[in-house]
């Protein structure tokens, strides 16, 4: 590899050698096939059919709490737009993604960051807030593998939250687009799953298990809640793609989407652990945890490396990282994320190489200025 | 036909017999073969970039004057919220498409529906309103076809209300899904290629060139204003679908596309005799102009017909029709849309005689009550 190619550590997408293209070519063609008016014509815009009936069936709930949409991304915006009026106050993990804080201060939110932790949200610090007045109208978290922490919340966590949500009547927004992507210990049940009064809405995606481009995601949740951000979703687009939703439901529904996804986790398991031993060797002092699933590494540098002048060393040698401060309404100053699902095991020895030297090289500037 | 089968003339769609269902299939794996990186990852909200091309191609424009999305409504949406706020002057056409009314009434907007005459929007009503101080922000056209109508904006009309738009300096929005279905008279110029100075924004669609379900439509504009409304569109959904697009790029590069046109406007061509034979012959006081394309027909019953008696009474007998009002804010009560799209001649024979039946069962008691 020569140095001028560059490696993205800052996507956090598959890379397109672990796609299943054939299977893909097959779904599309039985979708024509097997439902040609289903797939061609306008659907409604509760998603196609038997594709929503999958899912409902997946998670264990009725079809009327289930809503498919052109990737997760516009089920968040619905369920925002049906949810948070300004000033509304709606906790969120600290860290998280940047698109959430983006979503919640366009539409005024009163965003209140809660500390991620390495086994998730500090739901004893959340539990502080509320008890001196804090009543929030919803609590964004995404359990598993988290963007950009790569942590999950534990199950005692997740039955503490639930009793939260329960005392103080919030919402939990359970958005679990990584789940599938679990390729070590122990897989623990969804909040949705373990929720008994309606306090949960959940929020996943085909993008991580068939693929990015097919824009196919999804809520689920109270009926009545569901039936709103339908009549929402009509008047914005009539009805999602239904050829993108049919090419899904035939990849579910053959099994195919299995081996896709035992293809995606085995290499997500050997890039992670590429990138913690490469990280182990050539920056001795970053901090992270190992992930067991997901595309994403947290990274704390030392508190004398600024990450902005990481960033551009970094590119300087075309290596592309997200530095901590975009998840994060302050702060992170010292932190980065590395996705490590769009990069080869060779691209991430020679990407942590380049990021080794880029830091070295920003340390001694800030030692020859101090 | 068994008086039970029901039959529709409501749905603005066509049967799903002239779709190309084969074009599709190949369409989509040539999509998953030629492209496999850039149809299965995310893109951008720009569109999948060589349909983007393609389309800036076919209107003579650059391409960052053009965005592809999810369906031309969802466009509508964006172009929408760029630009009215509320209490701005809107100008729609009197009837128009139903959903474009919910669009601008959600958003705030004072709607100023302007006549629709057979030969387009009455212009100079228009410029009367204008020159006694209307300042619009936006006038909305659907210059082809028109939906409820089936109407065309001449040649003249399209040129005035070019002049008017610089004059008054308002924005006119070009609505044009419909504009490849003309299967009689002379095809005109769009307002977008006859616009010198950027007062045109252009929206179509290849819902009825391909089909529905593919959901991708587009907008063409002003780089300033495509730049705005694709920021909008990366924070509501990151990007559109790419399979879909890239599906439908493989269609119109192929040539796919032209056959498939073809097909729809033979039938459409056929459909829209059939209807006005029949209506003349099972009610022979109905008002209607014959179409030279589209979808849509416009019927204006006796002013003793009350169409919601007639909507009721054919919904007896198994035909859905759309009432008048449904595309005003006032007015309608004794006109109907018939929509010729998503039916069969032997379903129009039929449809019309049992519609002919329902308006003599609706005079009947309206008779026996005078």
């Amino acid at each position: 590899m020569s140095p001028a190619d560059s490696i993205s550590f800052a996507r956090g997408a598959p890379s397109a050698d672990i796609i299943d293209l054939d299977g893909l070519k097959e779904a599309a063609a039985r979708a024509f096939e097997d439902d040609p008016a289903g797939t061609t014509a306008y659907g409604t815009a509760i998603g196609y059919v038997p594709l929503r009936e999958w899912i409902a069936e997946k998670h264990g709930v009725e079809a009327s709490q289930v809503i498919v949409t052109n990737g997760s991304m516009q089920a968040d915006a619905f369920l925002f737009d049906a949810l948070v009026q300004p000033g509304d106050a709606v906790i969120v993990e600290r860290p998280t993604y940047d698109r959430t804080l983006l979503g919640l201060r366009e539409r005024g939110a009163d965003i209140v960051p809660v500390d991620l932790q390495s086994d998730g949200l500090d739901v004893e610090a959340l539990a502080e807030l509320l008890d001196g007045g804090l009543r929030p109208k919803l609590a964004h978290v995404i359990p598993n593998f988290q963007n950009p922490a790569g942590y999950t919340l534990s199950r005692a966590k997740r039955d503490r939250l639930l009793e939260l949500a329960r005392e103080y009547d919030f919402v939990v927004f359970e958005d679990d687009p990584y789940v599938e992507l679990r390729f070590a210990g122990q897989t623990l049940p969804t909040m949705l799953s373990l929720d008994t009064d309606g306090h949960v809405v959940y929020a996943s995606s085909f993008s991580k298990t068939v693929c990015p481009g097919i824009r196919v995601g999804y809520l689920v949740g109270p009926p009545e809640l569901i039936a709103r951000i339908v009549r929402m979703a009509t008047n914005t687009y009539i009805s999602p793609n239904m050829v993108a939703q049919s090419i899904v439901n035939q990849f579910v529904r053959s099994g195919r989407i299995q081996s896709s996804i035992e293809t995606v986790k085995a290499a997500l398991q050997e890039r992670s652990g590429r990138l913690a031993e490469a990280l182990r060797r050539e920056l001795p002092d970053a901090r992270f945890v190992p992930t067991e699933g997901g595309y994403f590494m947290w990274v704390d540098l030392p508190e004398d490396v600024d990450v902005d002048a990481v960033f551009t060393a970094a590119g300087e040698r075309g290596v592309a990282i997200v530095k901590g401060s975009d998840f994060l309404l302050e702060g992170g100053q010292h932190s980065m994320r590395l996705a490590y699902s769009g990069v080869t095991p060779e691209q991430i020895d020679e990407g942590v190489q380049r990021l080794a030297d880029a830091v070295r090289a920003v340390r001694g500037v800030a030692q020859t200025t101090a």
